[in-house]
């Protein structure tokens, strides 16, 4: 953890042009409005993004970029995401690690609401390509964090990076049910860009792909829209497009003990490098919405095991309220079924608890009249083995809600440690 | 031009269930909460969707549904889009008609921030399915607008209506160097959803979608995010993906009289069913993303005709300048190239007023380790004989940007004038 301000220290790592300036500064606001923005900034300067709760002032303000755990994971969520997957097509460790540097200084000047780079091209050369591509201009930080992770192919053959492979990065088993599409899972790297605005969002993930042009390759790339996890508890639980609430008892940052236990990789717990830092599972879950659509309320309800309105669990009245899953009804029968949802996933029963960060997708439609709908799962945790794996497997096997959804995509990355300061980089205790 | 209160004329038309409560007083918020929004609601009261600039109180407020021209056009274009093109898979006009006037009353609801129909079966029966799916729960209205327009093949064999085809209707033409995909073009229905929310726009097209079902089938749909134009001068013009100020020029809502002879469907123009409406064009066209961001600065600038920065004309100091085409530089060449973007599409060369109302879209990548991105082109107009296809002709032939862009889907619709209260449904005097 570091207490030195992201605001000031940004410049020092920036890849040239542009200084101290913010977009919106530089751009479409006059000198009245930029003094706003900076008042926010200072006032989230305080922060780290270790700290529990680091409320953004507002919707554009940034979120610190330096600490000890990479923001994007604990950081309340935002409600717009662009998630990327890379193959690394250089075999080369210097220029991977090279290539980090360069999207570390980019992303910390991105989080704070700069350019990559300089709009013009550097020294005002006009022959050479901008190093920003301009759409963020005038845009504010807009909440925006970038969280990187490394898939488990990063630690083939080609880096010597095998002897440092973490047990829990050991690849996901097969899961009942689950259709995977190759192409739009794994990846060597990912980077997860959240904000309050999709176009913020989806500018710094296309400026890390520009960056890393030939030694990069798009894997795949999902947009995701209204959170489905609250990771606060100064954020109402939002629904998924089941017309659910979703993620109930989700871990959130407040839940200080839980998170130090369920979310962060300890210092005995494998390789060094990952000390303070978190495993994301991604999983991309088609919804029949169509066939949901034309379920009764009652069986949606059951399957559930709460109520569509509130929320609540069958046995109650409230959205947190403790389910009684003991309780029978009048013909013997548990209220909350023994395949309801709610019973398979609720941390009293499972001993699991991982903090989900999914949106919810529509990605068009799939060509035979239906939309292609779903969720696109996101979850960090401590140690996938002890803890989304065995809660999959439960649910796969048994979970009524698998006649309306499918699993078709798949990631597990090692997201490293934060970035102490404008000298470090991400996964430098990896590759230096 | 209806005085009705959309508000209060709107429980009249509803399809039961959820009586005048709006979805965030039902759930999720405070009396308190309430109370706020339906004062933000009675502002909005005063105004029709005919006032040129209705700006709702905030981004939460509803826009009113009623009117003689139909929301969403002139409308300020709100931040998030999801089109959707359906095929009619029924060939009975009368069944075709109800389903109008169900979308109808479903969408005088939703843009009111409501349900589109009862959360709970109806009568609270709760063996049948749901009337709503439940995911804008807890969202206040988000400046919803819902905007219906018909295809060119609705006006085949199947329902009599070929007498009723509006000439300005007729195929465009193809344009060169387009390479349309049949699956994501055409369409005999396109319904417009724009929002503040994508979840609020993502719900409202899922229940028309959920409504239609055995009617109507989905051909495809697109989300878009940023939108790419300004429609009222009280709007700072976006970005596009190429990073540029796009739409500097394009028609504002203020502008009464060129919206009133370039955007509305005169009485004498054609079948009277579309005098008030407005023919939309839409054109999905793919970015080369990486190759343009792998050009000069010097060059994205002369493409366009502006700098980047500001988005002045090369010729002037400021967004707003005037372009001078005639002047030359030193060397005798003009300062704004002959095949430049800005030439080519400005309304003082072309004497073409359209009203874009685009937005940017991501679509994950391609496979080929590009993001598949662009921009979705929409734009509204009184005749696309003589506004869009002779515009797109010249650049089509000659933009310096068709290097960086390819057109990949088309789309041409005959949006009726507005619906006029709860007895009126979308196209009545078109199929009644």
């Amino acid at each position: 953890m570091t207490g030195t301000s992201p605001t000031e220290t940004v410049g020092t790592g920036g890849t040239g042009g542009g200084g101290g300036l913010s977009r919106r500064r530089l751009f479409g606001m006059g000198a009245a409005g930029a003094a706003v923005v900076g008042a926010g900034a200072v006032a989230a300067r305080a922060l780290t993004n270790e700290t529990p709760v680091a409320h953004a002032a507002s919707s554009a303000d940034p979120y610190p970029f330096y600490g000890a755990h990479q923001a994007g994971i604990v950081t309340p969520a935002q409600d717009r995401l662009h998630f990327i997957a890379f193959d690394v097509i250089t075999d080369d460790r210097a220029e991977l690690a090279a290539l980090l540097q360069d999207w570390t200084a980019a992303a910390a000047r991105m989080t704070q609401g700069k350019d990559a780079g300089a709009l013009g091209a550097v020294g005002g050369v006009p022959e050479a390509p901008p190093e920003d591509t301009g759409e963020a201009q005038g845009l504010p930080a807009s909440g925006l964090t970038l969280t990187v992770g490394f898939g488990p192919s990063l630690f083939d053959h080609r880096f010597g990076l095998a002897a440092k492979k973490p047990a829990a990065l050991a690849d996901l088993p097969r899961f009942p049910g689950e259709a995977l599409i190759p192409g739009i899972s794994g990846g060597d790297l990912c980077v997860q860009a959240c904000a309050h605005d999709p176009q913020v969002a989806v500018h710094a993930v296309r400026n890390l792909a520009r960056i890393g042009f030939g030694k990069v390759s798009v894997r795949y790339s999902q947009l995701g829209f209204g959170r489905t996890s609250s990771t606060s508890r100064a954020q109402a639980t939002p629904r998924n497009l089941m017309g659910f609430k979703d993620g109930t008892h989700n871990l959130k940052a407040e839940d200080t003990a839980l998170v130090r236990d369920h979310v962060w990789a300890g210092p005995g717990d494998g390789p060094a490098w990952m000390a303070g830092g978190s495993y994301l599972v991604t999983r991309k879950i088609r919804m029949q919405i169509e066939t949901w659509d034309r379920t009764s309320l009652a069986e949606q309800e059951a399957i559930f095991g709460r109520d569509k309105g509130e929320g609540a669990p069958l046995t109650g009245k409230k959205e947190f309220d403790t389910p009684d899953f003991a309780r029978k009804a009048a013909d013997g029968a548990p209220v909350i079924a023994a395949d309801a949802h709610v019973r398979l996933a609720h941390p009293d029963n499972v001993g699991v608890h991982i903090l989900r960060r999914g949106y919810n997708f529509v990605d068009g439609s799939d060509g035979l009249g239906r939309l292609d709908a779903g969720l696109f799962f996101m979850a960090y945790q401590r140690d996938p083995r002890r803890q989304f794996t065995p809660l999959q497997l439960a649910l796969s096997r048994s979970d009524a809600l698998n006649e309306y959804i499918k699993h078709v995509s798949s990631g597990l990355f090692a997201c490293p440690p934060g970035v102490q300061d404008a000298g470090d980089y991400w996964g430098r205790a990896l590759l230096a």
